[in-house]
């Protein structure tokens, strides 16, 4: 039976909930961060980080015995290992090559080109460049990222497909005005259907849904994401 | 018993002869990038890449029955699922972790800045830094990356330490004429003890000297990488 697990910031908490995995999760205040944050539990200051292990305890008083482990792509490897029945990961090695891949293509192919067009770096285009890339992993008829089942694929660009959701709808980020809407309108069209369907089947799992609320993140991005380039 | 596989480009070749698994290596000619390598093997047309399983084949005329696998990162933990006694990955899942967190900061704080310094974009002192994030997660006394075994986190570092000490050796890269000999300097101090002997280890592996050749290196050092900034 695996040992306690505290999970430090939420945006991953959805693989532990699909792999029925008891934890405690604790929202770090991001503006506010605490210094036993800092000084006990991820030196880089940043979420998603877990504690596992050792006595159980108040996740503010984090013990000197427990394991620390931080960037969520390392974090989900470790739920798969911990839970090696749950399909977070396939057993077989090439199913998990495409898992992996997914996820490198994801950072290379979403997160940040999604981030270079909200920061105002860069046109729509060349994100809806990265999203025909992912779309081209997604295989025809199949509900999940790779396989059959719900893996930490699905697990790592569920966030982002929230993030991509606000700014289709609310138009918030540092790109010129409209440019959020006429993504949204790009994403509507035939040649991303296979896509889109897929964001909507993630959207609507309930370990998504209760663990990420979207009138925060637009909170998020008004704050620190809405302001214009000139 | 493990199917067939060939490896195509050399760069993580050691990891398959530190597991000694019975494998094929292909080197690409990425000037002269052969047309089957992009349509069979790798549409990204990059290496490394590998075939799995199917028919042995010629390496230059791949079979659709095998599974292709890409991206470094992606291939050394197929490599670790492949041969789970090889010890590439250890079995605990906190130390498995340790070593992802390891990969993860070689791409973050050595692979990034080491380009960004070499092709003229950030000043040594920016790589330094990065060294020195590196060389905190070495642990006293230990010979590895983690714990006490070579790892795929040995594995992916090692390349890069051969392109530290051309660039050491040579000066060549797009910064400043003698940055590349200052950079040498300032690691022979004391402050960089730990890492370096890390270095040295690395490169003394059989592994290591039997798939990297330095002077291919400094070529190619010589025929992309040594223009100067104006």
């Amino acid at each position: 039976m695996p040992e306690q697990l505290t999970l430090y910031g939420h945006k991953i908490e959805l693989a532990l909930i699909e792999a029925n995995a008891p934890h405690k999760a604790y929202q770090v205040k991001l503006l506010d961060k605490p210094e036993w944050f800092v000084n006990k539990v991820n030196p880089a200051g940043k979420v998603p980080a877990v504690t596992y292990g050792g006595p159980d305890v108040d996740p503010e008083d984090p013990s000197p015995l427990s394991a620390k482990i931080a960037e969520s792509i390392v974090i989900l490897e470790f739920l798969a290992d911990l839970y090696p029945d749950s399909g977070l990961l396939p057993k077989d090695p090439v199913l998990r090559a495409n898992v992996r891949f997914f996820i490198d293509a994801t950072t290379k192919h979403f997160h940040d080109p999604f981030y270079a067009f909200v920061r105002g770096c860069e046109p729509y285009e060349y994100f809806l460049k990265g999203i025909e890339f992912i779309q081209g992993l997604l295989e025809e008829g199949k509900d999940f990222a790779v396989g059959d089942h719900y893996t930490i694929a699905d697990a790592c660009i569920s966030p982002y497909l929230t993030r991509l959701k606000v700014i289709i709808e609310t138009d918030l980020g540092q790109y010129p005005v409209g440019m959020g809407y006429k993504l949204g309108d790009e994403l509507k069209g035939h040649k991303f259907a296979k896509f889109m369907k897929y964001v909507e089947r993630m959207l609507e799992r309930p370990s998504l849904k209760q663990t990420h609320d979207q009138e925060s993140l637009i909170m998020f991005f008004k704050t620190y994401l809405a302001e214009r380039v000139q």
